[in-house]
């Protein structure tokens, strides 16, 4: 089964177009979990048992693994052994390389780590994506506008009229031979959004940004969507991980990813005819 | 001390503009010591052994270190304790995320793996490189114009007339204040080299590609130095790593290194009046 094809089937079985960001920051776990590399694996357990049936795809930032040293990468391996596996695992690692470099990666993060699919950096050019997208089976979600104050310092810079995250999605419309790349755009940024639906149409797009950093979730769906109502990968990291400080951070967790979903869903039918 | 009163330390008390890429692939090693994590370490171990004394610098480039799962980040921090503290120490990251995101990698390459400097990308702008250049002791080499033939797909793309590479180095110049900024340009871009020095008379330049790579060594020192002839970091991998497949690999790197270091020295003589 191809990645695309892994995830319209996790979206379409679960009817849920949300991915958790597993950015587990051990400072910031419940008393009995915190500062603890145990306590990361424990408290990604128990999100992942509350959570399963309400997600496509869950999404670990590797920064917060790396910060623990060589015990948060096991712990990154074992976290992505509990994901069930029809739901796909993407792994944030924002990686970019030169091409004998970037093989390195791809053998870190879809070998050894098991990824569906990884998040990465373009600036390096076609030699430096080209070693994740060989394999139909991986894929990668390229950053075009990310979510973040800093998106406007190079990614908005006009490229002969037109903006440079804008150049980012062209190219990899015209990489996309095997049809496993998709984008990264930000809640942030509804119409450039829209923009970037258009020219890749049947793209996935991984949409950040719509909890702690206030992006507009109506507007993700209704420009982030393809045509069918799907293909736009919704994460959401602090707002459900962080949702109590209590013991009962879990069930927490699982109040707001089922308003997620069901906020979701809703747009959906205000937006897009259910496929028959 | 700040980062680049180390670097230039070592330059000065080495002679030498020299950094060697511990890119170390398990699968390029002799025969001995072949496919081994084990053998990854003692590999390093005795190339840092052999060339100490001729380099400014050692760039471990993480991919390689990763494609090992949580066994390659100790070997990986074991490799910089082996590495004497006068030599500056480069981790090769190419990490760029979100501000918050960036504070962690910044814990795990800095805290953790206690690098002098990483490298870093900066198409997610300000807020995704602030976090590496709190502390003045640790710095940064943001990429600009990298070594491989990708690097004219976006970096070169004309931004208001000038190539986006140029915004990102005039960017860094610009964000600079404390004095821990630096820039990779690759040694196949000799005129390009030349603009950037010029934009950025004092800032440290990593200057990756002139072994394997083919890059101009002779334009990297008179273009890519500062004007004292120093601030260029001339970065060597697998010229160096892989000069014998034999036992005798050690002796072999230590030939290259020194051949590498000679030559820029002569380059230096050619260009530039040493300081007194």
């Amino acid at each position: 089964m191809t990645f695309r094809e892994k995830l319209i089937a996790a979206q379409r079985q679960r009817h849920s177009l949300v991915c958790v960001g597993l950015d587990t920051d051990s400072q910031r776990l419940p008393d009995h979990l915190r500062d603890s590399a145990d306590g990361v694996l424990e408290f990604n357990r128990k999100i992942i048992e509350a959570t399963q049936d309400l997600v496509c795809a869950y999404k670990p930032n590797l920064a917060f693994y790396e910060a623990l040293g060589a015990r948060g990468w096991d712990i990154l391996r074992e976290t992505t052994t509990l994901i069930p596996p029809d739901v796909v695992t993407i792994g944030d690692a924002k990686r970019g390389d030169i091409g004998s470099t970037a093989e390195q990666y791809a053998k870190a993060l879809f070998g050894n780590l098991r990824f569906d699919a990884i998040t990465i950096n373009a600036y390096l050019g076609y030699d430096s994506v080209e070693p994740f997208i060989r394999d139909p089976e991986h894929g990668v979600f390229v950053l075009a506008l990310t979510s973040n104050p800093g998106s406007r310092d190079f990614q908005r810079m006009k490229v002969v009229g037109k903006p440079l995250y804008e150049k980012v999605a062209r190219s990899c419309v015209k990489w996309n031979a095997k049809g496993n790349i998709g984008l990264v755009v930000g809640a942030t940024h509804p119409n450039d959004l829209k923009t970037i639906r258009t020219l890749a149409p049947a793209m996935p797009i991984l949409i950040p940004g719509v909890g702690t950093q206030g992006g507009d979730l109506r507007a993700s769906i209704r420009f982030g969507c393809d045509k069918h109502g799907e293909l736009a990968v919704i994460n959401s990291s602090r707002a459900i991980l962080y949702a109590s400080a209590g013991r009962d951070f879990a069930e927490a967790a699982r109040r707001e990813a089922t308003k997620l979903r069901d906020q979701i869903r809703s747009y959906q039918s205000e937006f897009f005819t259910p496929r028959r």
